[in-house]
């Protein structure tokens, strides 16, 4: 089962990220890219990631072999509905979402009859748009499929290919692991970085300004992923709500541990609990997953 | 009021990287290092960043001009008492702590008769030890320091005219409001990333290699802060705990603000946080206080 013909729907950071790395990997594979936003295709039109640009989604996908729908988690319904008419009975859907459970779901809610094969690259940065995408997104970093039980075998091998061929890792597992296991390294990150910058930016003690000149103590590692896409992740946290409350709770219980040790005065549990922090980061950093540099070699 | 002698007691992250700087940028002044541990007095021989080496801090600080105490802020006083029968008496007494406040009623306790000018560079990195510094360290970064009101002011000028030989830009302030400035910044920051970090490599339901695996959906940030020195950061909640449970506090009410914003769907409420915290980043940026680059500029 060979990907010729690839549609990606919604050009933004991901979307526009696997154009460019399909463009530089497999240059065979010729790239139909849409997004509901004229100004979206206009600017893709000028980057050039794409062979062909097409103003209506249902056009996009006609004679697709793969398509990837790169839009909001809340807003894959609606792409999907809107392509529907111009879909191949052969063609493989598939989107990169950020939680999967829900996601699968709505599309095929919203597409009946046709083989949906959810995935989720776990590779990005803080910035969005179609300016913000680049080749080299994907290379070593994970890219996670949620294949129903009953998925034809050789798309799931095709799919997992694609993947592979844009430098990522490919995992299997099913939707609600994924969305459990993504609470956990990505939504509870991004919801307590959002939490801590509004907190400081909102003290009476502490001016705004202060906030800012003084980031370099801890603070400025947080406002990276607070600088995330707004949408993007009000999606995320919507679809993904009982995973992430309870990743929240245990979450909670644990600072109020710490909180007690500080009233307390306790340092023995104190040390011995930033002592077993310490080895996880030489993991993430053993298996490639971060950079050694300190201080993630910043510049500054 | 000439700095010609500096004696540096402490010689890890911090202290290694001021003789550091000291020599590159001040190659007239006299550095002498001590630290309670021989090994590290021995890796510091080899490393070479110090003029002299004494074993012993009495020693260490004889005709000093300036003294900098670069070890853990539980370990001021200590330190203080032990360099205390080589004092002279137009010598300048000085710390980079992380916590003001309390290190500078134990330096002046212990250290009767003396000047005592508290400092902290807000600059570091997740290492520690002598290997660690590095000259470059405080370029760009700022120095807080928090004389008394009575401090005589050709002291704090010589002080500050120091700091500023390393590259850093100097601020003055009392040293509680340096106290919750740094809890919000630095203190805060560090706390809920060593709870996170917990968090994630105990749940039932993730496995810890899953969570390293998958860290570049966010988590990862975190884990940089979280494998900080156990020792150093222990001494900093004990010695700065009511600023740090003050702001704790704060910030556990915006994360009930959120965690019942998801509960209840309410996705106005989440964007328009998310799109709050976004310009801090872009404030940090524009005044030079953390990378541009996408994801820190990090390699991977
Ligand atoms: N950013 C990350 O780090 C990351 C990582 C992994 C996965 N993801 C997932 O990837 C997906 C896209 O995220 P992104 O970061 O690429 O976002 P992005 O940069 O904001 O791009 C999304 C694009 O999709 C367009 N769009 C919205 N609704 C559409 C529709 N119905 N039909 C066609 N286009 C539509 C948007 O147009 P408008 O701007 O006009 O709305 C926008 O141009 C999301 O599901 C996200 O969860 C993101
Ligand atoms: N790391 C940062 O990012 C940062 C930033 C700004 C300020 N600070 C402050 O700077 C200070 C030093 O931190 P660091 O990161 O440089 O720590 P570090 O790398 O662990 O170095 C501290 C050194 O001081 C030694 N020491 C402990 N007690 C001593 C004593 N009584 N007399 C002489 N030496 C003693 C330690 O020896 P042993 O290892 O044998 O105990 C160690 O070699 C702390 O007060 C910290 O709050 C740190």
């Amino acid at each position: 089962m060979a990907i010729e013909r690839l549609a990606v729907i919604g050009l933004g950071l991901i979307g526009s990220s696997i154009a460019r790395a399909v463009k530089a990997r497999l240059p065979d594979v010729a790239v139909t890219g849409y997004d509901v936003s004229a100004d979206v295709r206009d600017e893709a039109r000028l980057l050039g990631f794409c062979d062909r640009l097409a103003d209506d989604a249902a056009d996009a996908v006609r004679d697709a072999d793969l398509v990837i729908l790169a839009v909001p988690v809340g807003g894959m319904a609606d792409a999907a509905r809107a392509m529907a008419p111009g879909l191949a009975q052969h063609t493989i859907i598939s989107d990169v979402g950020s939680s999967k459970a829900g996601v699968g779901a709505a599309l095929r809610a919203a597409l009946p009859g046709h083989l949906v094969i959810p995935a989720h690259p776990v590779a990005g940065t803080e910035n969005s748009g179609p300016a913000a995408g680049f080749a080299t997104l994907f290379e070593g970093r994970w890219c996670i499929i949620t294949p129903a039980p009953d998925a034809p075998g050789d798309a799931v091998t095709a799919l997992t290919g694609f993947w592979q061929a844009l430098g990522a890792t490919v995992d299997t597992m099913d939707a609600e692991h994924h969305d459990m296991v993504l609470a956990v390294t990505s939504h509870l990150p991004h919801l307590i970085a959002y939490t801590i910058v509004g907190t400081a930016s909102e003290l009476e003690e502490v001016t705004e300004s202060e906030v800012i000149k003084y980031s370099a103590g801890g603070f400025r590692d947080f406002t990276r992923i607070a600088a995330s896409d707004p949408v993007m992740w009000r999606d995320v946290f919507l679809a993904n709500k009982d995973a992430v409350l309870a990743t929240l709770q245990r979450f909670n219980e644990d600072l109020t541990v710490l909180q007690q040790a500080i009233r307390r005065g306790d340092g023995d549990k104190l040390e011995a609990w930033f002592t077993r922090t310490r080895a996880i980061r030489r993991s993430i950093i053993a298996e490639g997953q971060d950079d050694p540099a300190p201080d993630f070699g910043r510049k500054h």
